[in-house]
């Protein structure tokens, strides 16, 4: 939006592209998601994780976070992806790549994290299975296209908040999390810990507007300073009782590292197993 | 050393910095240090990791590699770093962040993978419970001060190729692995599969600047276009079975990407879980 | 119970001990309570697991799904045990197993899965970490020493159904889940596929007691027949579209076996991996 | 082989079952196992583990360790078995049972680990892919039908120490290891740990029938009793630096034991989470 904004020369002030810093990002979706899944998924609905067929559209942050968190839990986990690189990734952790249709008749619960639109279909919802979830935690509520749900023939049953049974002529009945908006927040929470993160990012990237020094930021959008995104992490190491190790004088000058960072070269693009 | 180069003035045609790639780097490092640092330490040492104490210097790629590796084998990981963002992922994905010294005598395998020098000195060596092992997983073998133990009071005794003990003069007795040198190149080996992704990301590098319009390519380092890293991942998805899902038309212009990729904005940061 | 009735010749009839057959057995507790640890409390809670210190006291089957879960969702678990042959297996699974006053200041949070009686003392929640939480997951309500924290100094506040916050004079704050109570019947739900194993192996039990033969059973306490304990496995199998293999005549002469089971015997200790 | 002779009444003297102590059975088959698989795969064939798609045929101690480790590593792991209880414990640790006929064309490694005979056949291995491995975990030299494909119109090259591969007419190569007999004992090594855990057992064992009084004994085969496998197990935990807890007066006095063990009744089934 920011980035269309400011491609068609509309952007007036500089802004900063919050959203993608790196604490921010890998919290606010990767760990975060990997708890509010199964959080979300047990509120609604009592499913029990042990055994069960589970397939996630899209090998992103909150795609990775979903798989990590269910195949701990002992489901048998299949991956959607359109891109080869993060279907390469999805390979390498364990997980089945498959299109969507090769599955969509065995599995008991669909979890899109795509951001994109109409990735289950009503055609698929046809050929699920009797008591099949579907669910997203994507963005916003375009991946399951709910509209074709809402045909004379289906019977829309809500059996608790947040919980539809959506029931076919023959009586199978598939089950709607939060009408397709996203599961992780309608149904389940996000832990202090997280919003800590996300309002730090956001009160820096303002501060850093605010003072910097006329010329330093145009009319344009802008990643926040890896320095920052260091110093938001360094807050937030004394919850987890975290030993920062220091470089010695020798070391930093080994490295070319200022000893108080950045200790990443803008480019980096950091690894975040879960 | 190509940026440093390139800064100075001096490089006198375009390079790649192919290591950078998203493909090679995540497998060459990542998925390539999850299995031969248990295949490495098995060799030489023959080590049961179950139950063992283990420090893990550096949570990089090869950090990350190596931790996921350690824990699922029932070993106790520890993880020490400099920077805090890496620290904080070693927090999320279940690591106590220590500096060496706290754990140092109750270890029983320390893992060096900072690119730094110097990372376990003398001092620290000294500290050891006897039977422990130190090895190098990160770069060149600067890592552990090797030179400090070539001291009088010190006796080595080459046990088996790649395998030293240092012994104190009260008798005991610390396992050194490939002198210091990388562990992973001196006593482990690399899957074809992975030779073959770097093969390929070198190969497409070289065409890529040799058929490129003039002018696309200055004095410069480039990182490789993320197409051509999406297309290394896509040659080697048959060899795991995977099938990638494609975009509908509706889908693509909803996304604002061309059906045939790149997938990804050149900033995006992959997420590598293991 | 019975078996002390059983031991003082007051048993009247004969009994079956359904808890220790293996599918209840492991059923409702093992994998059930590796998924209602994480759903107890994030449902009091909202706790992040992420990064979180936590001491399990118990390796039994409760311990092991509790450990199983938090460790997967990347907690730093350590395990307290009296018995040596779990605490050799806590160790090999990969948890620190410590006496609970070692790590008492630095926990986040306490689990109980003894079967024990005051196994949290007033003098170790004395020394717990503001905001730390205090949970059962055991037998009955015994293993915290709640009767302790009901003294004059201490304020409790009421934050939530089953959720109280005790509160030291200085302002610590301990959050105490159900009053001590189980927390997995407190606050959180048990599976319908859970439920219909245990009442499955109950009702073949009454099945069995009443068409028995008269003298198969005396007025003792027997262990569910091996036979069906499996018949109540491979009733649940299509659940999850498990295709069992059946051994050929040669096979089935080779290992001694009836083709229809019993496939163990009886002394055999199944492994519950988690 | 020892319960023949029993029952057959030619058991000239007392003998322990030492294979069936929890400590040995469970270190020796389970956790050794969940690290010789790996070593053995990589020693002979530096397969990589990422990405693989195996099947485990049995799900016992020595299945369970291997399908452990090699989900760890990224493999996509099937499960085939022939009794109903070890196939819920499957799919609740997250694998799909299957009949090897199903996913006979598509696996990369096969491993059995059933104590059976001709668990793979020479019908399924014509099945196999170009380029796939077949290796024995389990016992003996029956499992894989290796005389079946000492037929000529199949060439076998033997491509280094314990590795064949096996040519069929249109080139199709499968890797052979051990030719069929153990991989563990063939190819990989077993830790001191668990040879001391196996000899202290089988010591105590000799000295308990030594020491035992008169009539204690008789011409039959026993397990191990439960103090004697606690008490290996407590003379291993120093190795791992674990603290054990102790019961108070009152703890013992409540849950009816004595405060040295034994800790279990005689039929209690250990659980290992791996």
């Amino acid at each position: 939006m920011l980035y269309q904004l400011s491609k068609a020369g509309k952007l007036c002030v500089p802004a900063m592209n919050v959203n993608d810093s790196v604490t921010k990002q890998k919290f606010d979706n990767l760990y975060c998601c990997r708890e509010s899944i199964l959080d979300g998924l047990k509120r609604t609905t009592d499913v029990m994780f042990g055994g069960k067929q589970v397939v996630v559209c899209g090998y992103g942050e909150v795609g990775k976070g979903c798989t990590a968190a269910l195949k701990a839990m002992g489901s048998i986990v299949y991956v959607t992806e359109i891109d080869p690189i993060c279907s390469l990734q999805a390979c390498m952790d364990g997980f089945r790549v498959v299109k969507l249709n090769e599955v969509i008749r065995q599995v008991d619960i669909i979890i899109t994290c795509t951001g994109n639109k109409n990735v289950v279909t009503r055609d698929q919802l046809d050929r699920m299975k009797n008591g099949s979830i579907v669910c997203n935690m994507g963005h916003s509520n375009t991946e399951i296209d709910v509209a074709s749900l809402r045909t004379p023939e289906l019977t829309w049953e809500r059996v608790r908040s947040q919980v539809d049974h959506v029931i076919w002529p023959d009586g199978k009945r598939v089950i709607l999390l939060a009408e397709g908006r996203l599961l992780n927040l309608s149904c389940s929470t996000v832990p202090t810990f997280v919003l800590s993160i996300t309002a730090t990012t956001q009160a820096l990237a303002l501060i850093e507007l605010y003072n910097a020094p006329e010329g330093r930021y145009k009319q344009d959008v802008y990643l926040l300073p890896k320095k920052m995104d260091e110093y938001v992490a360094s807050l937030h190491l004394p919850t987890f009782d975290a030993h920062l190790t220091e470089l010695s004088d020798e070391q930093a000058k080994y490295l070319g590292l200022n000893k108080n960072g950045p200790f990443k070269p803008n480019y980096y693009r950091y690894t975040f197993p879960c």
